[in-house]
């Protein structure tokens, strides 16, 4: 299949991308290398398991199927994936996660000053392997194109990320809000992915943006299905317990649909301690409020567009079809 | 004066770049243009000392010299200044900074986690300030190069501060590597400021080198002498107290230097608590290992150097004049 070929493509591009040029910076680029899970701790080669690299997926496939060759978007590619990665290295900071993939994270192993500056330098990688577009007989302004839409891209996530913390010192989220922030964490991403290969294929503003609405509205769908899962999903598909989103008290849609509902829930939600009782009943009210209908519905309308979106675009051949097939991947999961 | 018509100019264009485009980023922007030094921590207009500008100024002005108008770099100069304050947030981060400026830092009022995230939309707008460039006739070629030097400069910014914080873990660290590093935190971004002017310029490789050339030996010379007014420094003068590098344990250039040849003093210094004794012995020290001289005579060399590669770009009109006086300002500190 395409992904076949594509995948070690991309994995050679972004390994070109963390060569360290003397042995001073070898540490440096070891820790990256290890947050890419390409080395260990002692920056021994390894294999971990990577995430399955979707966002660097869709933007191939849609360079191909808006008429490119997947090649010319493979530093695209790249510097989406590397993007992602960076953004990872700074949310486990923020969070305090301490693990990601099975592995300690990597302020965790270093501390978190180096990990900041380590995030820093694989920002500044993301945006170097974006620049090689132009070896690729992109043309320049196409490349400028796509290096604007990149840093948009950029500074709207970290606009989701300001919004993902700051609702978690409040009391009251409003839906929209809520929406809102999970277009900057999650969605515009996976828009930018779409979009530049559309961008790459030298497309028209119109269908430009219908690639760019595709990604958008998938990446709001596979969220919005990602927040029913925490609370209905099976234990044995998710690799999640059921309702880890309540005991963590967390604020997904879902949640906020029925505290906007609910002022016996609201109160419940804020002050009660989060044991197996709690989570029954906060389940039990969800359910009996219709939150749960609620959510589904608003992830099939995301679906819809997505799908009514990419569909206007007339996507081509193989890649075309795989670009469908990845759509369905992300949402047609149990719900 | 030149610097009075761009330092305005510099000023209406990074405030046009932190503008909230919705209500609910008025406090992520605010965080940002408190740290610019704009608005105090409820987010009310405030003047404050902002720092002299000289990088972006060393721009604006050699774009001039190199024979375009000022007024055309000034994207580029908003970028360099916001790309140096973004790097200024996380390192007060990294070196646990309550203050700066006489303000406290963006992570002491408002916590690391959103102090990192803001940097992080920092570097992100810097990115955008400079694609503006495109907005003022500069060809996309032109553009394209001014990026991925922008780009090169940021990666090895992070390198320098990588090195810098490692060798605060090393009991050993050469006079080499310490060059190299100050190369990476201190000189290439000034190196960056000169050498983009030359590139919207238009001007030939050859040029351009020289630019980057002189911002690179500037730089060095800059921070070599603030090395060496660290201990010597006329307290008066520099607004520290006489000997704070020695103080505060830092391994600068002369330090160094005196590490490298004197084992008593190797001891001493990494073991012996940093009284008012041991900073009069380890300054009489270094003075008789002749440390003084040897970082005077660096700095003399850099010095030589900048001015050198400067003349050779037969800089024009009154911004060239500028250009040396600029010069002549960061290297004739007293020492």
């Amino acid at each position: 299949t395409l992904s076949n070929k594509m995948i070690p493509a991309l994995e050679q591009e972004m390994r070109s991308l963390f060569k360290a040029n003397s042995p001073t910076n070898d540490p440096f680029y070891g820790m990256m290398q290890y947050h890419m899970g390409w080395v260990d701790q002692e920056f021994q080669p390894t294999l971990v398991h990577t995430g399955k690299r979707i966002r660097p997926l869709a933007c191939m496939l849609s360079a191909q199927a808006a008429g490119s060759r997947w090649q010319q978007s493979v530093p695209a590619a790249a510097a989406v994936e590397i993007l992602h990665n960076f953004s990872l290295i700074h949310d486990d900071i923020e969070d305090v996660s301490p693990t990601r993939r099975g592995r300690q994270t990597v302020w965790k192993v270093w501390g978190e000053a180096q990990a900041i500056n380590t995030g820093d330098a694989m920002f500044a990688i993301a945006h170097l392997a974006l620049s090689r577009l132009s070896h690729l007989n992109v043309p320049p302004t196409t490349v400028l194109h796509a290096v604007h839409r990149f840093d948009e891209t950029c500074l709207r996530l970290t606009q989701g990320q300001h919004m993902d913390m700051d609702f978690e010192t409040r009391d009251e989220v409003g839906v929209d809000e809520y929406i809102n922030m999970i277009t900057g964490k999650t969605a515009v991403l996976l828009s930018y992915c779409t979009e530049v290969g559309a961008i790459v294929a030298g497309r028209d503003e119109r269908t430009i943006d219908n690639y760019a609405a595709f990604g958008l509205n998938l990446g709001l769908a596979f969220q919005v299905i990602d927040d029913i899962l925490g609370i209905w999903g099976d234990e044995s598909r998710t690799g999640k317990s059921a309702a880890t989103d309540i005991t963590t008290k967390k604020k997904t849609l879902p949640v906020l649909f029925g505290l906007e509902r609910s002022a016996e829930l609201r109160e419940l939600y804020l002050s009660a301690p989060a044991d197996r009782q709690f989570m029954d009943h906060v389940v039990a009210t969800l359910d009996a409020l219709g939150a749960r209908q609620y959510a589904s519905d608003i992830a099939a309308e995301y679906s819809t567009a997505a799908l009514s979106h990419l569909k206007e675009t007339k996507p081509g051949g193989e890649a075309g079809m795989a670009l469908f097939q990845l759509a369905d991947m992300l949402l047609q999961r149990d719900f």
